[in-house]
């Protein structure tokens, strides 16, 4: 997908949610759990409620791999059944992977072509030749942490004379372009983007930490939003998990729709 | 595994040998490709001539996962193969993971529970509580990136005036202890391995770099044994295609064997 067909579907849909599908076997609905497929039963139930207010959908691979072949198998069916059912919906492997040249490639083989994600999140801690794989292939996007919205954040990413968000941020911002890289940036310091919208004004960012953890939307797109929008939003429990029982997918729907309306406001 | 059963095997095999299987469909010898589960036919063959000389084992996930939940099933395969056979062997996903605390309990989960390695590789990216979930599952073991062997490791690791690596060894090590916690050190500049020594005496080290990226194991061995060997030396292209016909696994065998005569000189 492309920087103005993203831009575009946010503008068509009035919205710049992002749904994580951080589906968990203890969590869900328990008639799921006899059936042959109960990750992506659940997910398809989260995603055909939630595809009209949201532009992107991110699985984080965790989930999934928790469950063995059989899980990522369901990762494979949850990304094919977006893909024919709501084609014009970003997705993104929620994975920060993080190694060398050669098991790069591997890894963009992987999310790209065996499971045709459009997005892959990456740590960035190894450096540019764990990150320039993913950017060679065309409409594909690299999401490389910067300002990650967890508590223990602090030990590293936000350390030194000229924290190492920021020097990530900086010199990761030359390895690619606004078309295929994106950076994560947590909800939870909203005036952050404000220094950071400096350096960086163009790029999309991943922001995680709206809801559950405490980050204000008001405030991130007060400080964060650009001309093109700039922000995907994305809300993983407050979403999926919002009714645990049989109205699951209806409580889905109805807390992406209210993030959905708040964000059509910011639009404008 | 415990600290001391890694030890006592090292001693009892006269090796500090991990073989590194990063086993590229693309690479083993064509008849394979023809069976039902190509990587894992080639690790099994490779580990039976390795594992008189190898005291780990340490495939890494990229290399599975991009052949999807096939893949997955093959990487399960083999760390069963190697479990069932080979009891005493050590054995690592190299996966190098990172997320926030729910996240990667969920990692924890499936390397420590639905797969049965004895550890994980980590990026320290997010801090604290992406290792802590790893720390807690009973003589499991957290493997966590401190000074890697690849070229763009002076992006960010080598950089700031008290170096990341230094840095994240000095924090980290306050999580665990050394009977769950080792990093990885490349071997390609070994005189580090000098001042490293000084602020983690007693950790082991996972050590890349040896071989095809041109560390050299005398000089790892001399800047960085310590008193209960501390080393593990990982070989991955070196020993798993040091033959690409026919007789694959037996000039795997000889690799490991040379590697391992080296080693058990060093360990007198």
């Amino acid at each position: 997908m492309t920087f103005n067909q993203l831009y575009e579907h946010i503008l068509a849909k009035k919205s710049f949610l992002c749904v994580g599908l951080d589906t968990d076997i203890n969590l869900i609905p328990e008639f799921f759990k006899d059936t042959n497929h109960p990750l992506f039963n659940f997910n398809k139930g989260i995603i055909d409620a939630t595809a009209p207010y949201a532009v992107a959908y991110k699985p984080n691979s965790a989930f999934y791999e928790a469950f063995g072949a059989q899980g990522w198998n369901e990762l494979e069916m949850t990304v094919k059944y977006i893909k024919e059912n709501y084609p014009d919906i970003f997705v993104i492997l929620d994975a920060k992977r993080c190694d060398i040249g050669n098991t790069a490639m591997m890894y963009a083989r992987a999310f790209f072509e065996t499971l045709n994600f459009d997005a892959v999140t990456l740590s960035p801690y190894m450096g540019k030749d764990s990150v320039m794989p993913f950017l060679n292939h065309d409409n594909k996007w690299a999401i490389i942490l910067a300002a990650t919205s967890n508590e223990s954040a602090n030990d590293f990413e936000f350390s030194g004379e000229e924290p190492l968000y920021l020097q990530v941020m900086k010199k990761s911002m030359q390895w690619g372009s606004i078309d295929n890289t994106m950076f994560v940036v947590g909800a939870t310091r909203p005036q952050m983007f404000e220094s950071i919208r400096k350096i960086c004004p163009n790029h999309f960012f991943l922001v995680p930490g709206v809801g559950a953890q405490g980050g204000s939307l008001q405030e991130v797109v007060k400080y964060g939003m650009n001309s093109h929008c700039g922000l995907l939003i994305n809300s993983s429990r407050g979403i999926i998990y919002a009714e645990r029982g049989n109205d699951f997918a209806e409580a889905a729907g109805k807390a992406a729709h209210a993030l959905a309306e708040e964000m059509a406001a910011y639009l404008v």
